[in-house]
């Protein structure tokens, strides 16, 4: 886990990590959530639906965006993360069960007097396709 | 589970629902993100930090947040929800294991020609305050 202090902290500062999204994952997130929604369990209800072009059940847009915690809070800045507010979370393609994603981030902004940063992220599949994008700010505990 | 179709839909409609949040949906959010952030688990660490005053360890912001995702996917509009974007989330107030939460959200607009709405949500710890806000823009697929 990186202990980046708000000192520690530069614009361009960026960092990654490989994350699989998994059938289980999946389960537990509906667990944790309730959210019983067929779109992320039933491949024939998901594939059915007119105007897309879903292969079968797509993952949870908010399981994809739970790695922005993981990104903040273990990467950039790390230890003394606290997830303030997001400016932004889009959602441009579906996700699957299996899928092996990139999360990235980079400091785009600093606000000394606040002890805030902003960082600008992106979810990549792994053919390159952008699946999400995020703007977070986060305060910086130390 | 909700099934309103984009004309069912007015501006002004309301859901909402109640959720505790658990030490164990805690520990499978951890599971599931990979975020190991102690501010998430260690007692000692959270109320230590400096210019806060966290009673213990504090829950994920993004595990509360995660409960937009059952108030589109389950309740407005239900069954054929698929989340577009957020245009905010905020974090206002600490959310503790065992904290009963009110989610709730509000249809605030409608864009005819694109199929979306945006639901203004936000989650109140029992005692009343405000613990999260955002505007969650949601394709509606029927």
């Amino acid at each position: 886990m990186n202990e980046f202090c708000f000192a520690d902290i530069y614009i361009g500062q960026k960092e990654s990590f490989l994350k699989t999204i998994t059938a289980e994952a999946e389960n537990s997130f509906r667990e944790i959530t309730g959210d019983i929604n067929p779109l992320h369990y039933d491949d024939n209800f998901a594939a059915a639906i007119p105007g897309t072009n879903f292969k079968g059940h797509i993952s949870f847009g908010m399981l994809t965006a739970s790695l922005y915690s993981t990104l903040a809070g273990v990467y950039l800045p790390g230890k003394y993360s606290l997830i303030h507010s997001f400016d932004e979370i889009s959602f441009m393609h579906p996700v699957y069960a299996g899928d092996e994603l990139t999360v990235s981030g980079e400091v785009t902004k600093k606000w000394d007097e606040l002890g805030l940063i902003m960082v600008t992220a992106f979810i990549r599949e792994k053919k390159g396709e952008t699946v999400s994008k995020a703007k977070i700010k986060i305060k910086v505990l130390k």
